[in-house]
């Protein structure tokens, strides 16, 4: 990377790239772009660390959302090495977002994600 | 402790309780208990670590305000180690709040705070 070393809007792209990746292959690459080998993610119904992880945890609300997309939601909120956002899983016919959070992630000197520590806006109803 | 490991109210009272403790030992004291003794506190306005550090980030913003206190401002939402919630600077004497945050800790098996990652939602116009 150049210039700031904590581009936030970068890494929080990286990792939504991440989130909508579907093929294994692609996702397993856009994970190891967006999270240190050892970074964590955590959220309300996962707690889980390092790429393999990561991956199928993500996998795992592709099962459970197909035809769904994460999108921002907002502006990125940085300082230091860490960083606030909301985003929303819009459903790619209707455009309906019945799922939206909010993470605070934490990047290491190159910008990859130490730390992602999620929480839970929306959810469906019926979930 | 007794009973849930992860007391989120408590954590955020105990949290609370340092931020407005004003006697500098009431105030190493109160940080003491709401912090791990490596815990660290980030927020854009500084990043800090240890006990005596943070005491000194907290007497600083008691001098900036005198006469305010530290409020949560709505429910703590805690999974995991972890919890975020909101918090308001109020004038002790009109009720005013001209500061706004939000912050994100975690804790550790004892409910002490390991890690805070606070954002502001609402500064004074001439800060």
């Amino acid at each position: 990377m150049t210039g700031n070393i904590y581009d936030y809007d970068s890494a929080v792209a990286r990792y939504l790239e991440a989130w909508n990746a579907g093929e294994p292959q692609a996702l397993a690459k856009a994970v190891a772009a967006a999270w240190t080998a050892d970074g964590s993610y955590t959220d309300p119904l996962a707690d889980v660390r390092g790429h393999e992880q990561i991956a199928a945890v993500i996998a795992g609300a592709h099962q459970q959302f197909p035809g769904f997309s994460f999108r921002l939601c907002g502006a990125v909120d940085g300082h230091h090495d860490t960083a606030r956002f909301g985003w929303e899983l819009v459903n790619d016919v209707d455009g309906s977002a019945p799922v939206a959070g909010f993470d605070v992630i934490t990047l290491d000197g190159e910008g990859r994600i130490r730390q992602v520590l999620g929480f839970l806006d929306r959810v469906p109803a019926q979930a």
